[in-house]
């Protein structure tokens, strides 16, 4: 069978699933969760095998070492695996709720229905627990998915596929609503981002090359964000400590995550107070540090910044620094080389903390907190399938509800328009 | 200045006027619409005049007389769109709505507030009224505008074009925050669908061929409808009464609108109790009938359907109808047949009016009322862009709120992430 064939059949059942999947009840869904949860924990020596043979494939291939940790599925990972399965059948079921019901002039009740999205095709790279835990986002939310991993964690992901599908069989929920790419031809690829007659919606997870070619080339709709440039801007009427500890927690906490500071903006008139403090908090956990003229003078431990720094997610022990005028300079920097993903001002100003709410054009804008919170469990979503930057169906961080969408529902008793 | 610059320029100023829009106050964006109305309301005459050229261009170029009755603009039509404009203004500003505000476990409060998307491209054909009506949508939302309508309506566009930038100039509002083109060069459509650097979604109205055509060609979101295939299932639990005055109004109180019934299923046990009133009742307006063969055997005055009938829209007074098993054959008959616009079921069993509103994979789905509610004014949007049967972001009929996104807003007093 050629790719496009293989790919087509791949669709058809997928679509036939989602309809199967939309009318599961939360007790099935969460019973095949379970299931599934149970045969991974069960089957760890087979996934485990079935990694090392991606491991040292990966070796041979010259993987270097960030990748291959990156691939490796060791016994503590499996047990978050199971856990992260286990702990999405426990959260709230999305779909059938109803909200906004009310009655119209007219006499019919109306209200709108939450359903699931039908097919979403989801595209990562090496990390082989993404397979469980978009399969589990998936599932519980009332969605078949077609998953394609990276060809690095081919036998991982397909040992994976395999305790997914016993879970799914041994609970009476179609097999095909989970479907693992078999092949790593990388055709199969551009034929599932072209399938808009089965599949919904694309989420791709891996780096920015990846999801720029993806966006580009797909006819379906694409829930993504592209780069995490985060800001956080100190206000001359912020907090200094709050600044301090915030300015360095942004920046420190996490180094290779999207929601890590990668520019901070300091208002002139607190720049010499504050960024001598900064320096040397940075310089304790080996920042490196790249400035605008203004921020040269002020300290000297400081590169000279280019533009291209505005613009560069470092996801790094690096920092660009900006001195601004006022909080108005620091909204148009942010909206003109800012990724619109999370940006926080630091203020103790009622109208500027307004402003820059209203302003700041991103996914999360922020008062007096760290941009690190930019998370679907730090925001409750109990889960997270990633985060969008898009202003179009879900924006910031996507769990259970991002992957559903809404019917309106209405009740009558025989009306009829006048 | 060839296409291409003049639609980049374009652009590059709804993009800048977006960014100004976003910011404007409730109050500028009244003031604004108000503005426009009156200019509208004191250049009846321009309008009329440059509508009157549109009108003997058309019959020149032998459009078909129902085309020229919807490009023309009589008094009351001009006065309701000066009503229209007025009425939006009155509508609530969405903008800045925050919703589900609470605290987390970390002492941070989220909440989600509602934002424009930025530029709207709309593509539209003959009615010169959409211009407005779009426009003024569009403003109310915060949001940037580029509006394309049909060269059959170019001198009435540009006329009423002027008097919506006179309006906003004279309200201080950027002019650029409505452009409407000035080429009729086709070219320019296939510039505005891929200006995906400075537009955020496309909404086309129109023909299918048309919105076919923009969806698959465009690299930006598209909210939009292809087909209004209606049904109405008549179940045997039906109160008959009421099934015949919901069929009856459901295909012949407007044909030539997407909210029709188009496909009538009856259930089998009560199809010769119901289908011979139905038969009469149709007859008096003068609606075609074509039936399957069980349909042919209960009533005589129908021809016989044929597999294109399920899935054809007529906008017309022709109804297909078919006799169905149960509720679940009528559910996949509309799931297998139906454009997922608006369905309803007429019956009085709790049990299967539950089971349809579930399963039926439509936009809106109704239990004992005609699918012609099925509209923004109805449905008490206060105004319609248009019905969207796609399930990322906007569903149903599209209202100021389908213009607009959410951005999650954090406060915190100095948290940090642990």
């Amino acid at each position: 069978m050629d790719v496009a064939t293989y790919m087509q059949d791949v669709g058809k059942r997928a679509r036939s699933a989602s309809r199967l999947m939309a009318q599961a009840t939360t007790e099935q869904k969460n019973a095949a969760l379970n299931a599934v949860a149970n045969v991974i924990d069960s089957q760890r020596k087979i996934i485990i095998d079935a990694n090392h043979q991606d491991l040292e494939q990966g070796k041979t291939n010259g993987l270097d070492p960030a990748l291959l940790d990156r691939l490796a599925l060791t016994p503590p990972r499996i047990d978050s695996m199971v856990e992260g399965i286990h702990h999405v059948a426990a959260l709230d079921d999305p779909i059938g709720a109803v909200d906004d019901m009310r009655y119209l002039p007219s006499g019919i009740q109306l209200g709108k229905m939450r359903v699931p999205l039908g097919v979403i095709g989801i595209i990562y790279e090496s990390r082989p627990n993404v397979t469980i835990d978009a399969a589990a986002l998936c599932l519980k939310s009332g969605n078949a998915t077609i998953l394609r991993g990276g060809s690095e964690s081919i036998h991982s992901n397909q040992a994976i596929a395999k305790c997914i599908q016993q879970g799914l069989n041994s609970s009476g929920v179609s097999a095909d609503a989970v479907q693992v790419i078999a092949t790593t031809d990388r055709a199969a690829v551009g034929q599932l981002i072209t399938l808009s007659e089965y599949v919904d919606v694309i989420v791709p997870r891996g780096g920015k090359g990846l999801i720029e070619r993806i966006s580009r080339e797909a006819t379906i709709p694409v829930i993504k964000h592209l780069d995490g440039i985060c800001h956080v801007y100190i206000d001359d009427g912020a907090d200094l400590e709050k600044a301090l500890s915030i300015a360095v927690n942004a920046k420190t906490h996490r180094y290779g995550v999207c929601n890590a500071m990668e520019t901070l903006l300091v208002a002139e008139s607190v720049a010499p107070t504050i960024l001598p403090r900064l320096a040397s908090a940075y310089a304790e956990h080996e920042v490196e540090l790249r400035g605008c003229a203004k921020t040269q003078v002020i300290i000297s431990a400081v590169k000279p910044a280019t533009n291209e720094d505005w613009t560069t997610e470092y996801l790094a022990p690096i920092l660009a620094i900006k001195v601004v005028a006022d909080v108005s300079e620091a909204i148009e920097h942010i909206n003109t080389f800012g990724s619109h993903h999370t940006d926080a001002i630091v203020t103790e100003d009622y109208q500027r903390s307004r402003q820059f709410l209203a302003e700041v054009d991103s996914s999360s804008v922020m008062v007096n907190a760290s941009t690190r919170f930019a998370d679907g469990f730090e925001y409750g979503l109990g889960a997270e399938i990633g985060i969008s930057t898009d202003k179009i169906h879900a924006r910031g961080p996507v769990g259970l509800e991002g992957l559903t969408s809404q019917k309106y529902v209405v009740f009558g008793n025989g009306h009829i328009r006048k």
